[in-house]
């Protein structure tokens, strides 16, 4: 059964972004630490297209990130810094000719757009009427395969918010930010039903595999 | 170094303790799941008298709660439920005649009471102005020991607040609140200076330690 799902990395107070996002800091100020874990795997070498890079737990925990993913969502600031109508229409996304995601991308917008068909397998959808229409066309593109809401902070919410999501794993950095996007702030899942079904940790970070049962 | 320090449980997204506490539920509803690491380990049942536990790693970050404290401070609602005056003044804690602490408690109120010696080298001391001076006091008590902050959340956030804490450790549960009591709330300690020493995780919970050079 195809879950949907999101993979988040936080500190150790609740933040998934720094303050003061921006097309310098897309992370926010001192964001990056939160992905230190992450940044030293092999997996994440490898979407870089270089070699190297840590294997073991964290690499196994980074890879599931987009592991049996069919389809991905995403907000339209995650895409981009882009605001209001597109412009001249260049953007194409912070990751280049070949994006990771190999699967099309249904970005979360206000403003109409003709897909875009990157290489690798990525396309980029934009869809104008709400996460749940997202959601739909998500699922149709993945068949059997998982659906992943990529991010940022306010799309997850707005997920969590609405019960979308059956799985999700916290990756708990050993830093503190003090300030930036709380993922937990307006989002109770309290009763929502989730059960961690595992706890580990590397030297680096600790991982919370979260679900529920449909 | 003596250093001051506390030791707290949170849940995944956040919470030390649950809404509604009580003297019922005195760690809110629910909140009892943020400790049922504790729970399980040998240093918890010996402070319960009772033979067995778990060894091993939890019981080990169990025991640091205690460990070297040679003074404690608290706030009133952790001392007890009752609020305003001391009524008639029998109220002397939740843990029977021999408090696990064996050490001087100091606790922060605005009423006026006689110290109360309790069994075991425990005695509880009333403080009514203000934290800095029950850390003076507590600092004169504990020697070359250290001082523990040992609760509840709006207690440990004014010594946050005041730069006052050397060292703490988070003990962050698998389990998800929704709400309650979030140490973090109006508390930014990302300029704070402290670092992660370590994070280590049993299949219970995940322990950060974190301190910062003086």
């Amino acid at each position: 059964m195809p879950q949907v799902r999101f993979t988040l990395s936080l500190s150790a107070d609740g933040f998934v972004a720094g303050p003061n996002q921006s097309l310098d800091t897309p992370l926010g100020e001192r964001g990056r630490e939160l992905h230190e874990w992450a940044f030293a795997t092999r997996t994440f070498s490898q979407m870089q297209g270089r070699e190297g890079g840590d294997t073991g737990l964290d690499d196994e925990r980074a890879a599931n990130w987009n592991r049996n993913v069919g389809a991905t969502i995403m907000g339209r600031n995650m895409f981009g810094p882009v605001r209001g109508d597109w412009g001249d229409g260049t953007w194409d996304g912070w990751w280049g000719d070949d994006p990771p995601y190999h699967n099309p991308v249904f970005v979360l917008t206000h403003h109409p757009r003709e897909p875009i068909e990157m290489q690798g397998g990525t396309t980029f959808h934009f869809v104008t009427d709400g996460i749940e229409s997202a959601l739909a066309q998500a699922r149709d593109a993945a068949g059997d395969r998982d659906v992943a809401v990529a991010g940022g902070c306010s799309t997850v919410q707005q997920f969590l918010r609405a019960g979308l999501i059956d799985e999700f794993e916290l990756h708990v950095a050993p830093v503190l930010l003090g300030r930036g996007e709380r993922l937990f702030d307006s989002v109770d899942v309290g009763d929502a039903g989730y059960r961690c079904e595992r706890v580990v940790s590397s030297p680096a970070v600790a991982h919370y595999l979260f679900s529920r049962s449909a």
